[in-house]
């Protein structure tokens, strides 16, 4: 099974192409330009070191959500352009699900930490079991946008050790590490951010689950009302 | 701290900056082209879209082997290149220990397989354990060229489940799931092969120990002789 992933949710712009057993290619850039600038041309980069033919594909996948607006908007569109042209199934995946897919076959509780400003989080509960000759990812708490007094509660119940990972834990290490009542560590660089090579693969399992979607059904999930929605609605009009 | 990772010693040409906490930009093929057409390219690509200033890189990280004897020499003569042109130190990683380090803060043993040719692996045997707020990685068995029985030996001897990675999984599979005893996994697509980015990370903490060396200083370790040296010893001559 052949997958193309794409990730814009956050600062991280990320594609890759992954077939079973092998990432084909993969591109990540997490620097100061904006998706719009950085994502179709890695994708058309990428597309020619590896000769991409479209028809070879099975399905895009894209980060769906949360995260950045802005992001998932790009993120988006370009998935919904290109599986519509190429007619391709789109592949949804939660981001902080594939974020957590980052840390495959650790023992500790997963916790990924998007920072959704106005103090909140992005985040959720992630484990690794066994199965087979492989590991299977459960989702303890599924994807909430809430503050982090909410989910250190919850980690501090489980009595885990526990992994943090995301661009929300440099953001908010200083109360991390104040509030939390368990074992823990932090992921390392090349494990800690929005990683489309990941996506994809967690994107294949969705896929033989027949968990897809037509360009014209996919939209992004946001969990939380835009700046503009909010302050329409608290003007009351 | 500023490091530019460089793995040629397998199929995947790889080449990343990570700085601190954050990989800045990473490039990863693994495609039917040799690394004397990819990874120069690759490296040019992904310097103009981070706008790299050589100048602000503390070191340069090479996966040194063992691998393909092609492609440690045209990694290493890349990295010379590059570390004299810009008076940076080299930071040579053994290749195994690299790809060991793609399952950080798994609890299994892990034991990265790489396909050695003449029914031989490059192999060794990793543990990670809890150090501070993240995890260290311990060097249970050094690199080394064995037949797969060899590791499995140890491997079963250890009693503990475990993680096997790298390109001779595919090759060595059969006979690896028929000789061992413990539980164990393989790898996803996203951690089983040579990762510059991870290379980086575990080369940021070498340089950290004062484990660099200079341009000229700087070879590949292949630990078995190629196969002109062998012939050569074989015929006497």
């Amino acid at each position: 099974m052949k997958i193309l992933g794409i990730d814009s949710s956050g600062l991280t712009a990320s594609v890759a192409v992954v077939e079973d057993d092998i990432v084909i290619g993969e591109y990540n850039i997490n620097f100061r330009k904006t998706h719009s600038q950085t994502l179709l041309p890695m994708l058309d980069e990428l597309s020619g070191m590896i000769s991409l033919d479209a028809a070879t594909i099975d399905g895009i996948a894209v980060s769906e959500g949360p995260g950045s607006f802005t992001g998932l908007r790009i993120g988006s569109a370009m998935v919904k352009g290109l599986a519509r042209a190429w007619e391709k199934p789109i592949i949804p995946v939660p981001t902080v699900d594939a974020l957590a897919y980052n840390m495959y076959g650790s023992s500790d509780l997963i916790c990924p930490i998007m920072d959704a400003r106005r103090n909140q989080t992005y985040t959720g509960l992630y484990e690794f079991v066994p199965e087979g000759d492989g590991y299977k990812m459960n989702v303890l708490l599924d994807r909430r946008a809430v503050d982090l007094g909410a989910i250190m509660a919850e980690v501090n119940a489980s009595g885990r050790r526990t992994v943090f990972l995301g661009d929300g834990v440099p953001v908010f290490a200083e109360q991390l590490r104040e509030e939390v009542r368990v074992e823990y560590s932090f992921a390392p660089a090349f494990m800690n951010r929005q990683r489309a090579a990941a996506l994809a693969v967690l994107a294949a399992s969705y896929m033989r689950e027949g968990r897809t979607c037509t360009a014209a059904e996919h939209a992004p999930v946001y969990l939380r009302m835009s700046q503009a929605e909010r302050e329409r609605m608290e003007s009351g009009q």
